[in-house]
């Protein structure tokens, strides 16, 4: 087994004002999906993109919106939790002042995917 | 896409003070894995078992401990990670006052195994 702290996973650059961590991949043995946590600076948004494998996302902290592939956009605040799948256009931008935390996985072979 | 808060998702009973919430799951059409929410109260635990499928988990709430499969106890807290691979057994306990919350995620086919 592994425990540890989030904040003891590094935190690497993912997009402007965007850090990724994989808590759980592949590097830890993770064999079918990869737990990521990203923090999203006010103001600032992960990729517009669509790929062919799916995100299960819990928002953790901050306020955001989740903009679709007509660039239709729903708030969304902690504890929400969204499912996108696969090749649904999508990126979440952080609305508030604080920074926009959120938990998203995704099947190990699309975890270097941008 | 689906979006949801946490709270509308139905409640299930999983153990003697023990909640489950698949907020992701086959039902969603996840087709890999699955995203549950547990809510342990203060004393109770999970089942102390193993199964052929790996746990991602992330601490939400409260105070809990990790037991092993020789019975060892690690302690963990809000933002701890936690992978248990496949057939190594465990259960997470709640040592504090208030609720145990945390995520885990499973493979789809590991999801109604208790």
């Amino acid at each position: 087994m592994i425990i540890r702290a989030l904040d003891d996973v590094e935190a690497i650059f993912y997009a402007e004002g965007v850090k990724k961590r994989v808590v759980i991949g592949p590097k830890e043995g993770a064999p079918n999906f990869a737990m990521r946590v990203f923090e999203v600076s006010s103001g600032q948004r992960t990729m517009w993109h669509a790929h062919d494998f799916e995100h299960e996302v819990l928002i953790l902290d901050g306020e955001g919106a989740l903009i679709d592939g007509e660039g239709g956009t729903t708030q969304v605040k902690p504890m929400n939790v969204i499912f996108i799948p696969a090749n649904e256009k999508h990126c979440l931008k952080n609305t508030g002042s604080d920074t926009l935390r959120f938990v998203c996985v995704v099947p190990t072979w699309g975890e270097d995917s941008l």
